[in-house]
């Protein structure tokens, strides 16, 4: 297992800077951004982190595939379609999909007065449908989509994927090449069935992310995502557990916070790396 | 299936207001708090509930067992037992347990610079013990303990017992009389598994607590908790699946919400009777 920056967690940088940064403290792996990449452009993306000998951990994101609406759905699946161009082009080790909440309901704002649904079986039926449309056009470009459940304060309006368990039902029709799984420390930590369900996974975990879950949660509750060891998580049994399910890709730090937004970046990294050894790796 | 009013809705109503208030609405059933039997004394909430002919449906709550110090522990086996007694005097329909957090987290507050524990599968083992003796002693009395799974969301901080499944599997070692779940929800909606798991809960299910889940969260996200109608679940997939399941008892509505709580008490418990018919009943 090898530290990867998701760029995310040090956002305050662009991508040719984050890359720098990873250089000088001597990480091998980097998570990107589509909005990081799209900035910097892909083409000079992916110069930039091949020169500079980085693996692309990850791309994030596609998914929010919820939606009933026929056009926005059409619109939906081609974004997604050229997150798995970009992931292919950049060799990124997989595509993580956070696939979207209760239609019409809009990431992070109110309620609508009408046009959203509560129908959340049929969000999760759309979710799958989905996937049996991106997941060839993704194993033609070798590209891994992965499957992320988000903590479940999220499924009204980010994820109707809530727990792993979940995740890796939708998964297995798919080969393993083509469709994985995200273990997220902040989205899992509280499952009772987290360690049975790792265990299942085995080769479908696409991704190791971590982070801490803090509490009290900020009144964004985006932002509550912290620096590991600021939080309620123990880290190592989930680490060990996924070891042993097989995985020994990556591990991304993404963490987002306003305070570590506005923190000096390098020393962001520094003290990653350091909670890393200190309270990550078993 | 009968309405009744959880007194912590109308928290503003004194226990003797509260049951005023369920005969004039022509309710059958209240949900009591030990806060409120204990303001207007346990001899005298007795006599009130039965001069008005009112089923209590539940009285809230015991729990908060996960303490790792042995005179904390002792001290909270001792008030649950005290809780049982007053749920025998009240003949209670079940004693609701809210299990606690991480040792050492207080509820609602920021986590202490020390003294506090991560280990998340001890804390849950610390729960099953507890159980172990508080059953016979329950059973004794002719109370029935409900484990109340919270929404995961709580549980660094109020209950380790995070979904249906994972209470079930507490209870099956007991009678059924003796332990059984929770269904509230605003804490299960979000489950993957809820429908398998209220099916297989069958008698398990000793209680059926509604209220929605406000989006976004309030700052307190103890004050999520909406009048059904005024957030995201879909109500009657999950009272036909109780009601499939078996459960044929009072259907309480609790709801912490500061708007609520400031409102006129007798227009709250009206809306709440359209709103069961309108959006709860199947």
């Amino acid at each position: 297992m090898s530290l990867s920056l998701n760029q995310w967690t040090t956002r305050q940088w662009s991508l040719p800077e984050a890359v720098d940064g990873c250089v000088r403290h001597g990480l091998e792996a980097i998570g990107l951004w589509r909005e990081k990449v799209a900035e910097t452009g892909l083409a000079e993306s992916v110069k930039l982190v091949r020169a500079a000998g980085l693996r692309v951990s990850s791309l994030c994101r596609g998914g929010f595939l919820t939606t009933g609406d026929p056009t926005a759905y059409a619109q939906a699946l081609e974004d997604n379609r050229r997150a798995i161009d970009e992931a292919a082009e950049l060799e990124a080790g997989c595509l993580v999909l956070v696939v979207g909440g209760l239609p019409g309901v809009k990431p992070g704002e109110a309620l609508p007065a009408s046009g959203f649904t509560r129908d959340l079986a049929g969000a999760r039926e759309r979710v799958a449908e989905a996937l049996s449309e991106l997941a060839p056009y993704a194993g033609e470009r070798g590209v891994k989509l992965a499957l992320e459940p988000l903590h479940p304060i999220y499924c009204p309006d980010r994820a109707v994927l809530s727990t792993l368990g979940q995740a890796l039902e939708l998964s297995l029709p798919y080969p393993e090449e083509q469709v994985g799984v995200v273990v997220d420390t902040f989205h899992v930590w509280w499952d009772p069935r987290l360690f049975e369900d790792v265990a299942r996974a085995g080769n479908r975990i696409a991704s190791y992310q971590v982070c801490d879950y803090l509490h009290p949660l900020p009144e964004d509750i985006l932002l509550g995502r912290g620096m590991m060891g600021d939080g309620v998580i123990d880290f190592r049994p989930i680490t060990r557990a996924v070891q042993a399910a097989g995985y020994a890709g990556d591990v991304e730090v993404e963490i987002f916070n306003a305070d570590i937004w506005a923190a000096d970046a390098d020393e962001v990294v520094a003290t990653m790396k350091t909670r890393y050894e200190e309270v990550v790796l078993p």
